[in-house]
């Protein structure tokens, strides 16, 4: 019987790391394939960290005074094609509906790739008085974009996002908003993700198309490449130009009010693997984890164990913890294994001597000893340990970051530094004639223009011309 | 400044009731019309009780074993072909997409119009062992059907919904999944929504496309149509068998296995306006507002009002109450009909004499006299209200439900009560051609075979041919 099931082996991760992100994906019972290139199924223990991440970013949204609200999928072209910009950069990777039924549709209407246009056009149906002011949307969905690649959870053509769409009386507010937004999502990603971030602006050759000034949170992960956590949009009355929104102020004048937009996605799925993830599967940060604790009897023919044990497992959900038990008659071999493959962050044994000393054995996925918990008080000591792997996987990611870091002079210096593996700073000129020769020369394009500046250099290295700031480039999923 | 807003009238209900649901859908800011025919807004606070109820059914989704997911929005033709009754139903309504960016794609795809084939293809990667059954899924998501007609919230061309899907090892447990979930909408519908509702079997002409069986919760609207609250459909092996889809069992042999699907949408929106709603405009279920409780100061240029109307807000929060305040500087006038208009359940008013008397004054929205509850517990006051409020709308839609349901013996009785607004029991044959006859003669469609049946008649009275069932008839929105 217990042949049934087995834990798969994975590629090793300093052999392969494409390889063994796929299998941690695949293994974990994150995600599975569909017949459509680029889309995926969501699996329920994958859904699940989506869940828990939703659940605390709604939170903190609504707590800012955020609304959720639900606009259509599908988007007409000609409404589309309102703002330039943004247009251009979008319409190449649409998906277009054609036909309703069995007829010719008289307009062709895209699947929404991002939603400013569709909030656009509401906002000008809603929008009318300054005290309709500050209007501050978010929605939960799914965009779809015809990427010609695709990799579980970093590249969908369809993805799960959530995204805001503010709109404010006045520029300074609305900057305010964008601001504050990065920081709700680089503080989600430190404190719950256990992802160390760097906060920046991007250059505009890497902006939003449409907006006048986009932030980001990058983050590197384990192997030294960075990927985009969540960015946060300033666009300015732009759009509101475009689509004709109009306000009556408190001057009784007509004004445009002042837009943002901002998003993360399951990309970050994506990023929680690849920065806390090792070659027994993934490491799930204990906030987000869907089981937090999993609880493993010993000997479980032996009389009162699985008593003990279930007994411990209600101790536990009664304390909040998010805990299951492994009743199953696999081996003890195999129930490690796979709980370290789903990266619980908390294996609990609990066999015959262990009921009998009044104690269970706490199993870390990050490592380390195993700890002896005494069962009087036992979910109070479960929290620590869970406190406990989170901190060490934030310090952890912290110390691969800084470990991976380093300055640069010459454009030789980031190419080197960042195919192996790292973040390079570098002073910039500011101009992007240099910045797409550091993509022809180094492979590497800007991550972003960091809020920590420091003066590490006088000139540009690509020019030689005066320089303006310091960047960071790498090699971005 | 207080001219800023205003409350604007809605049509009579007894006058034009189409007209008057149009009505509150816009002015109690629920829905918003977007560029698409047929695609609405949803907006904030018609989405914050899709939300209520969302949170409500998912707890009790998650209690039974169900485990969310999401899959593709997108289903390839020749998936959506491999169930020939399936296809037949939904493929007149699909909207197609067949350009990803500027390439015309080899295979057109459907947006999903429901998710069985996608589920089905996802079920033949992960199910191999009876071990791995019961699957028991659901997802929430938005699904497109190409409708010519439309009406907020009871007709969308993409509407919100959850679609749950199960795989059973036996035809025993599906079929008992199947009445299970209808039972969990039912007594949602009754306990949440104060909606009674008639449990049955839909005939055969209505039922799901694919299935073997569709069960269903049937409501009464105020006008005396009927709205199909929420279906679940029993399939047997059927699409099991079109997808090649195996499980080894007990007994070591390939077996195909049971499958069911259920949904509710959020037509159950506009079935709550319908239920309840009265010519002041929308009333709500305590259990689903938004806001159970609005605080309204009295006088509040007074000292000490506002801060006393503050207190009792941190109070009502703080015992669990969805509660919110108005300090703007409208009327009283004016606030109390724009949060009828809104369907709070109470409002609750608190001015210097009340302060001084240590009560404030409560206004059910259902009605009845103003209450004089004490500030002193003044949070379980409250609840006993909303307990009260719910229990009355559930008793008032029920005498609607009995006043308008009879016993009907000739076609005439059926479309003369169904036509002035009702629901007909009548004894039918089973035979469809009878069925179509009630369409052409009467105007109404088979509600469904009620679990409760009664013996009224010995005939069918289209036919005169001997009576097999019982059924309810009426006018479907």
């Amino acid at each position: 019987m217990a042949k049934d099931k087995k834990v798969e082996q994975i590629t090793d991760m300093d052999v392969d790391f494409t390889q063994w992100y796929t299998d941690v994906c695949t293994k974990a019972e994150l995600i599975d394939y569909s017949s459509i290139k680029g889309m995926f199924i969501y699996r329920p223990y994958g859904y699940a960290i989506w869940e828990n991440i939703q659940h605390i970013l709604d939170t903190e949204f609504k707590k800012l005074g955020h609304e959720n609200v639900y606009l259509p999928m599908l988007i007409p072209e000609s409404l589309l094609q309102k703002e330039k910009d943004h247009v251009e950069g979008f319409a190449p990777e649409c998906a277009w509906v054609t036909y309703g039924g069995s007829d010719k549709l008289e307009e062709r209407y895209c699947i929404r790739p991002t939603s400013e246009t569709l909030f656009c056009e509401h906002y000008k149906n809603v929008i009318h008085s300054w005290r309709d002011l500050p209007k501050l949307y978010n929605q939960w969905c799914s965009v779809l974009r015809w990427e010609k690649t695709s990799r579980p959870f970093l590249r969908h053509r369809e993805f799960l996002w959530q995204e805001g769409h503010t709109m404010h009386a006045t520029e300074d507010e609305a900057r305010a908003e964008t601001q504050r937004m990065l920081n709700v999502y680089a503080d989600f990603m430190e404190n719950v993700l256990a992802m160390p971030v760097i906060r920046g602006r991007k250059t505009d050759k890497e902006k939003f198309n449409g907006a006048e000034e986009t932030y980001t949170v990058e983050c590197m992960m384990h192997d030294g490449k960075a990927l985009q956590g969540g960015t946060s949009h300033y666009f300015g009355d732009g759009f509101a130009r475009a689509f004709d929104i109009t306000f009556t102020g408190r001057d009784n004048q007509l004004h445009h009010p002042f837009q943002t937009s901002w998003g993360v996605s399951t990309r970050m799925i994506g990023g929680i693997i690849m920065t806390h993830g090792d070659n027994s599967g993934l490491v799930l940060p204990p906030k987000i984890a869907p089981i937090q604790a999993i609880v493993v009897p010993v000997a479980m023919h032996k009389e009162g164990v699985q008593e003990a044990a279930e007994k411990l497992l209600e101790t536990l959900k009664n304390a909040g913890i998010r805990a299951e038990i492994d009743l199953s008659d696999q081996s003890m071999g195999w129930k490690a294994a796979q709980y370290e493959m789903k990266g619980v962050p908390v294996r609990l044994e609990l066999g015959p001597r262990d009921i009998e000393n009044g104690v269970c054995v706490a199993v870390k996925r990050t490592g380390g000893e195993k700890l002896t918990l005494p069962l009087t008080n036992v979910a109070d000591a479960v929290k620590a340990v869970l406190e406990d792997v989170q901190k060490e996987m934030y310090e952890k990611a912290l110390r691969n970051l800084h470990d991976h870091t380093f300055d640069a002079h010459t454009v030789e210096e980031v190419r080197d530094g960042c195919q192996s593996g790292g973040f390079a700073r570098m002073m910039w000129c500011g101009d992007e004639a240099c910045e797409v020769k550091m993509k022809e020369q180094a492979g590497v394009t800007s991550r972003c223009i960091p809020f920590d500046q420091e003066h590490i250099g006088d000139v540009c290295p690509v020019c030689g011309k005066p320089a303006k700031h310091m960047v960071i480039w790498g090699i971005a999923y």
